[in-house]
């Protein structure tokens, strides 16, 4: 099922404005949100991001909206668990770059499948040869335009990694294609500022506000590949995967590490899930 | 009118399929072709560009297609000229980053009006704070990506500028929101060379082409924006807008200076589209 501008639909397809900016330009924004026991995690989270990145882009949202169309989808859907994807374009305008003032924004949303196995992964990585731009706002926003992740993700698949790692132009670690990413060194964790081309990542904002529950401390730094090849071990944090153990970065094993932290900071995911959703996962095990 | 996988439709709507990569995820491609005298300009050299584009985002690309919803909508036009747009995305698939081995591309193409106040313009610069990124293969192809863009012109609209000119990381001069730029150089035409970040213009490429038929030695080297403002004048090309000469950048007044080549470069690209099309264009009278 589809809920598009309004109203669930049947079949897969949407009527479309053939000038909707979102399909034309990438004018537009999302969130992919993880549904556990029929209730969307950290909804409100997504909801603030997505807002904070609608006013940047000058696209009016209506989080009514947007709660209307999760709960239509949720209690519509035959799973108890999903990935609920939300769309909000700029809507359908005159041609060019330049918008109309009194544009309708388009509102599309979908909900397919959650599996166990795709949450709690251990992730092979590969550089990418392309570079993640700090100097522009999209690096630190869910903009449509995600091409350069699903180019950099075939380029690491090409490779036989699972995922690949993303440097920005300074060479400094950004992201990996759809996750950002932690380094352990000692009790410490570490993971690159905003401004170095990084989405501010939900389970990211998570790890970083309750690490202390764990005896760790978490900073934002800047990071260098050398420092995740050096690190006492390194994951990746998603919405929908939760955390991803990183085995290896290039020619780089970094597997037989310390796992501990890594386990410790996974279960710390897994709680908030349960504490907030009811759902018990067991990361690892 | 738009044609939309292989038929003309009526309205303004298509039937697109909620999953279709371009709109979730800026997977695609595109051309802007000027039509003169029911004639496009130079589409071989778009269907050169989007092929060899496509060919690196691995997306099939059928000519013949182009072709046919290029000459169904230019038959099918109340007017002689136009501005043609042609958008072919990976197609629908499943969620996520990795695309599905059989996906069928989607094919739309609209004709919008085209007037003689697009092109041969007059136009302030504002230098934008969003970085071109020459790390990444979306900067040398016309992909579906275009928020930056989008947000880079609406940020010299508000300093009351026509256009932005958006550098690289390094600092270097890349292009404008749709244009690429040219730097009059004594009897040099000096244009920033793909590998900066810059898009392979169809009329950048006709200008270097023929530039020494004007006795003109014209050249791809890397521009700084001091280049820009000592420069003997400026001028951005475009397929639609043809040639804007630059006027001002920022604060510095570029308009009173050598403006005969600039003139020159202009007959020669109106006379390229008189031999073409048979359409006359008078630039700058």
């Amino acid at each position: 099922m589809i809920w598009h501008n309004g109203a669930l639909r049947e079949g897969t397809t949407i009527a479309l404005d053939a000038g909707d900016r979102g399909l034309l330009l990438g004018d537009g924004l999302f969130e992919t949100v993880a549904v556990f026991n029929r209730t969307p995690f950290r909804l409100a989270d997504h909801w603030d991001r997505m807002s904070l990145a609608a006013d940047r882009l000058g696209i009016p949202l209506d989080r009514a909206v947007l709660d209307r169309a999760t709960s239509a989808l949720v209690s519509g859907s035959a799973d108890d668990h999903g990935v609920l994807r939300i769309t909000v374009t700029r809507g359908a305008g005159p041609r060019g770059l330049a918008p109309a003032s009194d544009m309708t924004p388009t509102v599309l949303a979908t909900l397919a499948p959650w599996r166990p196995d795709m949450a709690f992964r251990s992730v092979a990585l590969a550089t990418s040869s392309i570079r993640r731009n700090s100097g522009s706002p999209l690096s630190r926003i869910k903009s449509l335009g995600y091409l350069d992740n699903v180019l950099a993700l075939r380029e690491a698949l090409d490779l036989g990694a699972d995922d690949a790692l993303l440097l920005n132009e300074a060479g400094s670690v950004a992201c990996s294609s759809a996750a950002n990413v932690f380094v352990v060194s000692g009790v410490r964790l570490l993971t690159p500022p905003i401004e170095d081309g990084v989405l501010p990542g939900i389970t990211r904002a998570l790890v970083l506000r309750h690490a202390a529950e764990l005896g760790l401390s978490a900073a934002e730094t800047t990071l260098t590949p050398a420092d995740l090849r050096s690190a006492d071990a390194a994951f990746l944090t998603n919405s929908v995967r939760l955390l991803d153990r990183v085995r290896r970065l290039d020619a780089s094993d970094l597997g037989e590490r310390d796992t501990e932290i890594v386990e410790a900071v996974s279960r710390l995911i897994a709680d908030a899930v349960r504490r907030e959703t009811g759902f018990g996962l067991r990361p690892f095990r």
